[in-house]
């Protein structure tokens, strides 16, 4: 009988942590014993202080044997890049008064934490000065195509990843040219998705999802039945041949 | 304080569920605690016996109160795909007469089950006739990013995954027209991959990963040190641009 391996936070040590997308069980051992051990444990806040990364880990935290220190960092929702890199200025700041003082820092991310997210950028700015580890988390692009129960690639299939960010012509492009599309952050782009659908002619091919492994999931696998308006941060699209290779 | 939802195996179920890509803590507590209440734990092993699926989750296997009977499936490693559907439907024939009997099976996939994985093709064959469950797992394209402590993609870059066994035109396609492009099963293909990222003027931006959180885990950034011969399976390409936008 061989016991499960323990995982402990090192002292000055910076760890960004995937929480996965939504459900508390999906986080990994690995991350529920990097909390258990940490100094600090730090996420990303919206300015009311609610924290979507904290509330995954919610019942990690509940286990810790001792009390944590909790930095919570404000972002802005915001696509003004001057106000971003301002708030991960500051956050690095605090982050690294921390690590100066010899404490473990585990921040926390939803998903995975270098798949579309804030940490890349406060690795960008802590990593030359401290040692940084990072624990991969489940993306909410596998996640989906397991609340599909669908294959998000078989065979050679190909299988790009774009966002509401993209242009019309990169959206365009990515439906024509791969077999498999996820879409991330669909939300005020979703009108803009819809008429691509349409236009490539992927309009079948398509599923949306919201809130993946959330208690307000939403999943809608006939676009017809969603409205062509904007919707939350949290949804994407997954777009998948109605044909595929056996 | 708040105890960790326990989440157990349903009779009658198909499970495929996700171990990630090698390290043993990288399994998340979602499949942790399937392993420990199923009636019956499944899994791909070569023609030796040997699964490294099976031994992601050695751990969880041995954290078990009560034994567990475990269905071993073989498969050839082969890219014929006749040999491939007819083990699939000996492997399905097999587990159906365990749900019938109304157990629980859950099949342990390495990485995420969808993607790129056998399961789909299990999932095909079982999910007329029972109700089945996915339960994602990470990725070894999100462990590549972590291991490699670089971002798999940030703000519009875009992000594209193909496999060895695309044709050149597809990798060199992917490699003109994406930031970001994680090449799967590398394996045979080595020298074609290392050709086209030549010829594609991606060479810098190439990192090679094999065996991704085992104890044979090998990362080579510089392409000048990586042999211009066939690598084994679990091996795959990270190309990133090096400029990152900010």
């Amino acid at each position: 009988m061989s016991d499960m391996p323990i995982y402990t936070a090192t002292a000055g040590t910076f760890y960004g942590a995937g929480v996965g997308p939504g459900d508390p069980l999906l986080v990994t051992m690995k991350t529920h014993q990097l909390i258990q051990s940490a100094d600090v444990v730090s996420y990303i806040a919206n300015t009311d202080g609610h924290s979507q990364a904290r509330d995954i880990a919610r019942y990690s935290l509940a286990q810790r044997s001792t009390p944590v220190e909790e930095v919570a960092v404000p972002m802005p929702m915001s696509t003004d890049r001057i106000l971003a890199n301002a708030a991960y200025d500051q956050a690095a700041e605090q982050l690294r008064q921390h690590l100066q003082a010899g404490q473990s820092v585990v921040f926390l991310c939803e998903g995975d934490p270098l798949f579309f997210g804030s940490f890349s950028y406060l690795l960008q700015r802590l990593s030359d000065d401290f040692n940084c580890l990072v624990v991969p988390g489940i993306s909410s692009v596998n996640a989906s195509a397991s609340a599909l129960q669908q294959p998000l690639t078989l065979l050679q299939e190909s299988f790009v990843v774009v966002s509401g960010r993209h242009t019309d012509e990169q959206l365009r492009s990515a439906l024509e040219q791969h077999d498999s599309v996820v879409i991330m952050k669909a939300g005020r782009a979703r009108p803009r998705i819809l008429a691509m659908l349409h236009a490539t002619g992927r309009w079948q091919d398509g599923n949306y999802l919201e809130y993946i492994g959330r208690d307000n999931q939403r999943i809608i696998n006939d676009l017809d039945n969603l409205a062509d308006e904007p919707g939350p941060y949290f949804s994407l699209f997954v777009i998948l041949r109605q044909e595929r290779p056996a």
